[in-house]
């Protein structure tokens, strides 16, 4: 599929899914590129996000026929916002479309913050939602203390491989992860920081939890929902703290209620704490989300990690290839012949 | 049933119970009084305490054919033990029997802070562990700010009408209790300081408190599990904060795990915080509550609500009413003839 210059493309949903979603389900539409309105700047889209939130939406919240939402980063081309000038770097939730009409400081639009060093990707990645979801849930949910233990579930995602990059640098103890392959076992252990790490079909995540911490966890990060959660549960502590921020592993079974896990009275006898975090309520600590992590991430302390796969119109591809787990880190989408 | 002076007698749990549990189940095992050896005190019992918990205690951990554990209030009447007088009063965890040895300092056995105008029972109810759970679950679980709306399950029990009583004193906002029976519904909107309440046996308790609480919650107190929790859940305002204490509801069926709540996943998406409390954590606290509470009571502030019975031989009749919520209080019994 290519495009001129002057069409825009939005991908539309079509149809609900039934379990796990297809291609067939999504359209490519192509429209005129719009003039901005005044108070308004035309963007170029350069980079997507493609999210497991987006599989839950699906169900309800996505309207059919129209554009979605989804986080994006593109440069302003045209501007008739005083806020905005032509060739300005702009983070927005307009997404799955190649061009958007944004206003500087309306929903969610903001001129992003370039820095030397960073890649662009990394205000999608781990500068973006995923980063902040995991710095949320570390430094306010859980409020992690240098040398305490931490489980991650989906720790290769985007949040899971954010997570153990913001661990590290608050001084984290003991890191495990789960994960859905030995490819990615082996990834978590050996590339992302985690000190031990298990494939989550090998057996039951709360006795493959319980041989990778056998001393038990002060903390979780919960992911996936159902067996993890209450793997979790199992081997934390007395007085542990769960961040619960998904639950990826039930996204495709909407017509039931997220398995609830047997063990929960844990809660009571172990004195736990469970706490659920969304992202969306803490945009006001992305500036010092940034301050905090910038310097590591020009030094190389730490890395953004992504898989990222080239040209807007494999955009549903990314997608379902980030719901069969194909990712390692943020899975992004990058605009053809962008760096 | 009467006892000499010289005998002893010790409730002895003799089978393990099949749901709901039946007086059969136990024995009073006589047995001569023991002289205190170096470094103990006797102490004749006055008062007893009978507790939800003793229920799950049923189970396993009560060994069969043996003394019990349980809260207990006596009176010193020969001390080898130098930091026990004769005339003492102690709180000891020796409980279902009419005698017992205890060392102060040791096994929770202290002797009691005596306060004129305070009644010697409220050391079992508000000012004891039911009392301690209320406040340790409102002043350091939920924080309870002035203002905020509570929801309280069974709150008709000790821990519920100690939360109420402790609420009140830190400036709740609307206080909404559940009961099981009309009568107990009339008394805690009648006397016990709540606003709205409900007869769980009317419907489902997630409607039943959206009707009592329209506005929502900013807290609740689990006490029951199982539906409690769920309607709990469903309540909650966005950033509710619920402090799971008990599951009353759920005791007599320890052979299958407590039904966990089909709504759970709403946690996450209202970023709830759930945390267990178990009291037996805080005995540290014990001293900062009663100079929190004792000038209340006495002032006639507050009340420690309880249901007496009278006679030690009626203790196991005392503990099935409570398991069938027929007290409005904290369940006691009192030694016969004492005041």
């Amino acid at each position: 599929m290519t495009h001129s210059a002057a069409t825009m493309v939005t991908v539309q949903q079509t149809a609900r899914p039934h379990g796990f979603p297809t291609a067939g389900l999504f359209a490519f539409v192509e429209s005129p590129v719009p003039d901005p309105a005044p108070g308004t700047a035309l963007v170029e889209n350069l980079y997507w996000s493609v999210d497991p939130y987006h599989r839950g939406m699906m169900d309800a919240d996505f309207a059919l026929h129209a554009p979605l939402e989804g986080r994006t980063l593109g440069r302003v081309i045209a501007s008739r916002d005083p806020g905005l000038a032509e060739g300005d770097l702009v983070f927005h939730r307009e997404g799955w479309r190649t061009h958007a009409l944004v206003t500087e400081g309306r929903a969610g639009a903001r001129r992003i913050r370039s820095y030397e060093g960073v890649p662009l990707s990394a205000h999608l990645s781990l500068l973006g939602g995923t980063g902040l979801t995991a710095y949320v849930a570390l430094t306010r949910t859980l409020r992690l203390q240098p040398g305490e233990d931490l489980f991650v579930s989906a720790a290769a995602g985007g949040v899971g491989t954010a997570t153990a990059r913001i661990a590290r640098l608050l001084g984290a103890g003991r890191l495990v992860g789960s994960a859905g392959s030995a490819a990615k076992v082996a990834h978590l252990t050996g590339h992302l920081g985690y000190d031990a790490a298990f494939d989550y079909h090998d057996g039951s995540v709360e006795e493959l939890l319980a041989k990778a911490a056998p001393d038990g966890l002060d903390t979780a990060l919960e992911n996936v929902g159902g067996d993890h959660l209450a793997g979790a549960i199992a081997n934390l502590r007395h007085h542990g703290r769960l961040a619960w921020v998904g639950a990826v592993g039930q996204y495709h079974h909407a017509d039931q209620p997220p398995a609830a896990p047997r063990n929960l009275y844990d809660i009571v006898t172990k004195s736990l704490r469970v706490e659920g975090v969304m992202v969306r309520n803490y945009p006001h600590l992305q500036d010092e989300f940034e301050d905090f992590l910038v310097p590591h991430l020009r030094s190389g302390a730490v890395t953004a990690d992504a898989t990222v796969v080239e040209g807007f119109d494999r955009i549903v591809e990314a997608f379902l290839g980030m719901l069969r787990g194909e990712n390692v880190g943020k899975m992004l989408v990058r605009a053809a012949g962008q760096l």
